[in-house]
């Protein structure tokens, strides 16, 4: 179904199969989702992306949950599958309630609701809106 | 520049000058952005779309802020001029620091980039992400 | 503004005076638009959609209307600033009124909504819609 | 396959009851489909979608085929897989032929393609198309 | 699956068959892709698609491998499932190599990411970069 | 115009000059563009993106030329204004002929227009596209 073969550890590549060993521990799992797994024939992406998602990801001025939450908004306005499913399920995982999910989700569908209104009317951005 | 007139108060119908009352006492302003100006030349839309966002934006599960943060997100991946500077306004409006700004953008992005591979790749669903 | 030059007639060439000609007549107009104007750098695309647009938007089992009107829906979910203000325009060139209007602009911004909505939750296709 | 359980009526909250059985009533059928079965888990959602989509849709200064073909079109570009299939499904029922079909598809097409090349060109608006 | 019926050969009209036809002779091959046998049942579409895609496509300034990249960098940036993987199976088939597919797939990632961050800043554009 | 504040050199963090001046040298220029002097009040994300972008745009198993036009579909598709200015001119910089220019913007436009008809129909993807 992937446009590459998933490649399981024992056949990926020394440099892919480091990044794979950075991910299970700092998951604490025994084996990296589909995702890394089609990178893996890319060690050079692979890498790069882990290294870039793991220091953007880390706790900060916003919580882990919220980064998780913000990245199911932007899989879903990018009809992301695998993004809305894996990030979804790692935010229950990171504890997003039921109540939470509702909220984003509506948050979500008036956001394209109301970008679609004033891209279609053209509305000129209000003067107190500037960064002077 | 937009496609409708932007309507003042006193050339909006009475249905929606009642909406542009209803904002201004809400959110303590002497007058209302021109997203609703626009919208005015609508009464009915106008009318809906001011009683869903006050809805679905109201403190609940998520607080105010972090609703604010989502639709900048959404609006930055549907590349709404207007509605990026109307909700980063008032995402600094509801206290986001500098440091929440800058990790926003960074999941935005990041985000987006791993949208594009795992749409590109084709990558399959895990099962683990399925709801049984 | 623009990424290349907007030719005017008389600095296009003979292939690109030729559609341009072609415009002028089908629309009874003294000058084209500036999208002829910008695709003129490109004589063979110019007449490839030149050629098709004609065909396309003449009138058959849908009205100019109705076309001009899907036009714009679509020009709003890319958003197309140029296109949206050419077809709207259009539109009300060719007889939408503004109650017309404002009920497409709903149509399209509940679609985004509920676009956003059975995205997020991935929601299966009924039996009933396959095609047997 | 959806992030969340499709609620059956018996399964679904009061709240959530109530508009299944007036969507069984307006349309006239026996079980609800299943974006709604995935909304219950949501009642305020599913009621504000409801209430909202019935508004919209209803008969107005555009009859429904052409609102339903103007939802296909925006579902189109936003590629939401169930509301192609659901819509396209509304709109034969409503009576679309395969030459309206054809004709909504090839416009779909080629403003897809009219605005990928203004938006590459960065063709500026025609002073005439601005509303003074 | 798909919203019309895949005609096969003998079930397309007399005008889809010709295309067909002038599709198996150009690629050489027995039977045409699922894309066709759709679009068939508008024959008028599937003429214009093909005498459209056929001219455009062909070696010019741009070598067709060059032309197959560009084409999978837009289908995944618009998340057409169906295009990704018709137009990476005819990359490969001109003679794209793992490390030129990972290039591309690194270029269309980071490309969505700068994207989205100069979207969200606004960032003015340079005054060199205008055309005068 | 922006949402932050362009950075002048001397207005920049250390963390931020240091990358300016990379991008200087690396360049040959004497002043960075308005992208980094945005980024630049988030010094993390500048230097992340900056040393991603130049890992990704160095010469490899595709040229520079082709990694900028590809770069230029993305940004059409996702409609970034800024960045479509900035890499057209970056891929004339680098040998962009009008000729390649017009078929490349012939790609995309096509690509967009059998984009929409691939997704529209919801064509089954070959069985000889899969990989094995």
């Amino acid at each position: 179904m992937a446009t590459v073969k998933l490649l399981e550890y024992e056949d990926a590549a020394p440099a892919a199969q480091a990044v794979f060993d950075e991910i299970k521990q700092a998951r604490n799992v025994d084996d990296v989702n589909n995702f890394w797994k089609a990178l893996a024939n890319h060690p050079d992406s692979l890498r790069r992306t882990w290294d870039n998602l793991r220091a953007i990801m880390q706790p900060g001025a916003l919580d882990p949950l919220t980064k998780e939450m913000l990245y199911i908004a932007i899989s879903i306005a990018n009809n992301c599958d695998y993004c809305i499913h894996s990030h979804t399920a790692s935010a229950k995982a990171k504890g997003m309630t039921e109540a939470q999910y509702a909220e984003l989700l509506a948050v979500v569908g008036m956001a394209h609701q109301t970008n679609a209104q004033a891209t279609a009317l053209k509305v000129p951005v209000d003067d107190q809106f500037w960064i002077e």
